[in-house]
């Protein structure tokens, strides 16, 4: 065996990341770190990382974190290594019809690799609602609809912030989902999730298009699951570049 | 400090349990058992209780659940003991048109105290469908809805079957859920969740009302939480017996 | 049925939380409100909440909170209100020998109740080890230890930092957990815990013993889980302030 | 796009296993499944899969369990098809100076996937105690030892139980868990560790060197993550049979 991957799992850290409004935004991120490295320095590697990791957490962005990931495999001389940090993110989100403001919280994650080459990947986890296209269909009022779950995850050239990645999902689902909506705004998403029927695998597709036509972006993967509001199971679709 | 509460947490078990149509089920519980007992009979406690629950595991029901606490309470000499076994509950349930069968799985959970008197709760979590009058009310065409998810806690003279209980709960939702629907069950229980617009206080207090009515139950707790399909957080609604 | 109690499950904020060194700390929670309320307020109630709330969550404190919740309740027109603020909270922490600064992460919760009368309770949760006495006294060398988590709730008079009721649980382990530590640390920690055998029960009386004498605290209970490391389930104790 | 993958998650469905030692065990399984198919076949998905689930159910091992996914491709005309089923697994185990039997629970994994070709993974998660080399070493007496998870993932010839891939996980640790020690057995596993201290990739590679050296299993990938007794974070390691 000549490769040793260790690591350390679930640390939790304070660290600002940059928003594209140019601001830093304060959040709690659960970190996995993964190096391959000769076993002599082993002992260290704690101690090590968080060291590192203690001079990037107060201004954080994907390239930044490719260079603290960097240094990471350079201070501990490892021949390799991952590195994965998964955070709450909120953006101020405006109601569709009142412009109410509201807070609404996504999951990002940076995550990435460094060996002979390196890469990096981006993902979101976004809400979104489905309305059935067949319950819709088939019923003389009504159509059944729940909260979803969209996620994806995308490589790219140059530089893309975690808020486009999220709005290209947003617009993917049946309706988008707000913190807080007053009467207009309800009457809103009632009716534009009714006139935008989709299975999970129609939005697993939209949100495939919109990627694919990104100029930017040169892999991804898409997942919906929705939380199915008459059974006790969820549906699933599930797409990536390489299918495509 | 005279008592001195002891316990052990996250006991995995196979238990059986009896049925209401006379068979028995194999599921897997997750246990907890706390006791106040005199120090010198600690080191015996997870032996003593593991040796009395294997005796019991392969017949349960409410009634065979509260002699297995007496016998624990007596064979570890404690003043009072407490005990909680949770178990995942499957019943066969029928499409509501094509009355195509298929398994629902329901949580459930027996909760016994003894120490001078004695109570017993029979807890159930069962999944239904809301539908928001209020987005009913102000569209033109459609309205959201959701899964919820409902909670009933309930003491009883006699003897109550968790099926029943379940049931009660069931009826209470603005549709009930099934794990298996065929086209003309989707269009039955898409149209009767519109025709039953319900917030998650309705659902309390119509489950509250039959807990109410039934002659056996003295006590009971009814909570719902609906995973709102067009916001991140879920609405909740609560009330017991006391309040009534 | 008089009382309604409806409210918000789940949803997820950035705050600012007072620090004792004077700083404001940037973490992100997750809060639960209850309310007691005539129905025709029902509909404004999560719009009323979050716009209260988003004018407290730059600056929260145990008293502002208590601030923020009587808001809540006037500014809904309710009987009554119950807010549960749960977060993680980070404190430096210097290794025992080296001095090594490392960040730990606790969880703390702010809970408040407020109707006629009022009440708040802060609570925390903080890791420490738990080495067996009986596992030592038996053995010929070692003794088996493992991580145990340590959650104290308290009501007090006045004002207490949560630096402080946490610096308070992490003396009634077997020893303390830390971020970072280097060689001389880790013979330090190791040696420390073989030295102070405790059981989960022990843990509990300890820091109820030190909670009781603490001149603020008017009521607390405190809970002890042992993840067992020669068991695949917990080792569990309890005891509150009523018992004592 | 050519290929659609849509799928369910979260099924919770009561099977029976085959047990090495002749007879079935009952357990609640989390099934996950996903396909390839052309979009006229995708309403009627759910209800084939649950239809031919349905007869398995009640005696199901790795190798009917591939029958059942051939089934489930063929009967919904899926181009290929993914299942995955998670459950609990109990074994008896017994103490080891006093041969105190208890039921030790551990979690299986069936994965199958089948297109053109197909392939079969058991994967099992199975309980130990690491004790620290390097706290032990610096240590005048005791060193800190915790819980560990470790999780085996095999590809074999043949037919494998997987009670006998739970077994030659078991040794791979500094000492393994059981439910049940009096006191004999206590000193005997206390002691047992101090005299194995392994880090978790010491425990990874005496794995994976069992695993290599086992004459059916032809790919295998293993990790162990240890809840580290004197930290808030896990220690973690990782490798499969490509990098040996």
């Amino acid at each position: 065996m000549k490769l040793k991957t260790v690591g350390i799992k679930n640390i939790r850290y304070p660290v600002q990341v940059r928003e594209k409004s140019g601001g830093l935004q304060a959040t709690v991120a659960s970190i996995n770190v993964q190096v391959n490295l000769p076993r002599k320095y082993r002992e260290t590697c704690v101690n090590t990382f968080l060291t590192v990791l203690n001079r990037y957490q107060d201004d954080m962005s994907a390239e930044i974190f490719s260079e603290l990931l960097k240094e990471v495999k350079e201070r501990m001389q490892a021949h390799s290594a991952l590195l994965e940090m998964t955070f709450p993110y909120f953006i101020e989100k405006k109601a569709p019809v009142t412009g109410t403001a509201g807070l609404m919280e996504y999951t990002c994650r940076f995550t990435g690799e460094i060996g002979e080459g390196g890469s990096f990947i981006l993902s979101v986890w976004v809400p979104g609602t489905t309305l059935c296209p067949c319950s819709r269909e088939i019923s003389d009022f009504g159509a059944h609809n729940q909260r979803a779950e969209i996620n994806l995850n995308v490589k790219f050239n140059g530089f893309i912030w975690a808020e486009d990645v999220i709005n290209l999902v947003e617009t993917g689902a049946s309706c988008e989902v707000y913190s807080l909506l007053k009467r207009p705004d309800e009457k809103y998403v009632t009716e534009k999730a009714y006139e935008n029927p989709m299975f999970v695998e129609d939005v697993v597709r939209k949100v495939a298009e919109l990627a694919q036509q990104h100029p930017d972006i040169t892999w991804f993967s898409v997942g919906a699951e929705s939380f199915e509001s008459i059974h006790k199971h969820s549906a699933y679709a599930l797409v990536d570049s390489d299918d495509m």
